[in-house]
């Protein structure tokens, strides 16, 4: 089992509570009022979203941004 | 009272966290790689630090990062 990074980590959370709030990846980029294109880098584990970026993506999905970071039980 | 801006519970949260592990700030800021001024800013709520930043606070104080985001009961 290979340790996912944890932009990965973050960017599977994002697409899935993204679905959760039955989003498109688009109509999410637009409530953020960031590019799609962006959103999709997040999604991928590409992106490297600061902390007022991932702010922003808490609020538009209506959670705890402690949410947005599953423990992972790795330690 | 106030709302505090993530920033500034971030701030608060790595320097309680920082504290409890015994580092002064100039210490952790070597742990983590970091210029000393640069953990200020984090501390006072003014850094934006990214995903990968926030990473490397968190392994440095050996903690999961939804550790450093405390929930604020404010939703």
């Amino acid at each position: 089992m290979s340790k996912q990074t944890l932009r990965q980590r973050f960017g599977v959370r994002i697409r899935q509570l993204r679905e959760e709030a039955g989003y498109s990846q688009e109509a999410f980029a637009d409530a953020c009022g960031y590019a799609r294109s962006y959103m999709s880098r997040i999604e991928r584990g590409l992106g490297n979203p600061s902390l007022d970026a991932i702010e922003v993506l808490a609020n538009a999905l209506q959670v705890e941004v402690a949410e947005l970071f599953p423990i992972t039980g790795s330690r």
